[in-house]
């Protein structure tokens, strides 16, 4: 049964990567990216050294690799968000809730992210989530309910930095009145 | 005439200062924060190395001065626009403008923003810029021109977070709608 050991083999490497790119992003956010070192990383996830070597080189690149993951798995997450939801208006609303959420819930580490956003990887994925945000927009502005006197380019940038404030709120509750008061600058001017 | 004597001296070491600081800034912006010594600095600023320990100890705290030189000149300057404005809503497009402004023009750097940003001095002269926006939020709420179902410090933080795409913005245009987006957004919900 050569397909099944395949797939017991694959089911392996991926929990070892999982482990790696956790314990890797705990290390780093706790003692700071110039103190880890690739020997901790293997201890700490419970491989040997020689192991952790065939799967990456250094400790920057697994950062990159845990980013990158968690980049996609939300990319991926909000595309599902909008696809669930009705009419633009509805799109957009789940996409916008979705991505404060995640805001919300992510560690804020500005080592860590200042290192990842210099990454080519890192650049393309927030384009990705920047088209993702600009389309629902210029649908709901072709429905009427977004404004149409700004570019949805320029919109979905304003979305995307009100919406980084979600990473220092208190509770869900604040997190939705963000994002009620970001819809809010969205909607056609008064009188228009 | 010492008194003349004291300001003569005076000028040079703020020149001194001033000349050390945006070296340094510029030194660092060009090649990272860890290749950057204090040599250097001293032979770009056209002074001994003697001379340029006496007023800083490394190239951490240099750094650390240039930013709260420029956060306290821009605090300033807001403080100044809300005086030169009439009306509390006057007052409120007055500051956010300006900070529009300032995020527009300030030298993106995500490196030396990480590191600033995990300074105590940093942090509080963050907290003066945010208290500066909530009490001006809190004036034009009083008046009714701004939305009061959020409070004015939430409101606070999605104005900052929300302007704080100016500093990606290709033109002052640009940067005007975002502040006229970022307005609308705190106006009293339709109907209210």
């Amino acid at each position: 049964m050569p397909k099944l050991w395949d797939e017991t083999i694959d089911a392996h490497r991926r929990a070892v990567q999982e482990a790696v790119l956790e314990t890797t992003f705990a290390l780093v956010h706790e003692h700071g990216l110039a103190s880890v070192t690739m020997s901790q990383i293997a201890k700490e996830a419970g491989i040997g050294r020689a192991t952790l070597y065939k799967y990456f080189p250094d400790v920057q690149s697994i950062l990159l690799a845990w980013h990158e993951r968690h980049v996609i798995a939300h990319l991926g997450g909000l595309a599902r968000a909008r696809d669930h939801a009705g009419s633009p208006e509805q799109q957009l609303e789940a996409v916008l809730r979705g991505y404060a959420h995640i805001t919300h819930e992510r560690p804020q580490d500005g080592e860590i992210a200042a290192f990842v956003h210099r990454d080519q990887h890192v650049v393309r994925a927030q384009d990705r989530l920047r088209d993702l945000v600009r389309d629902v927009l210029a649908a709901a502005a072709a429905a009427g309910t977004v404004r149409d006197d700004v570019s949805p380019g320029e919109l979905a940038d304003y979305c995307l930095h009100a919406l980084s404030a979600a990473g220092g709120l208190p509770s869900q509750a604040a997190v939705q009145r963000l994002v009620d008061v970001t819809l809010s600058g969205l909607r056609p001017p008064r009188g228009a």
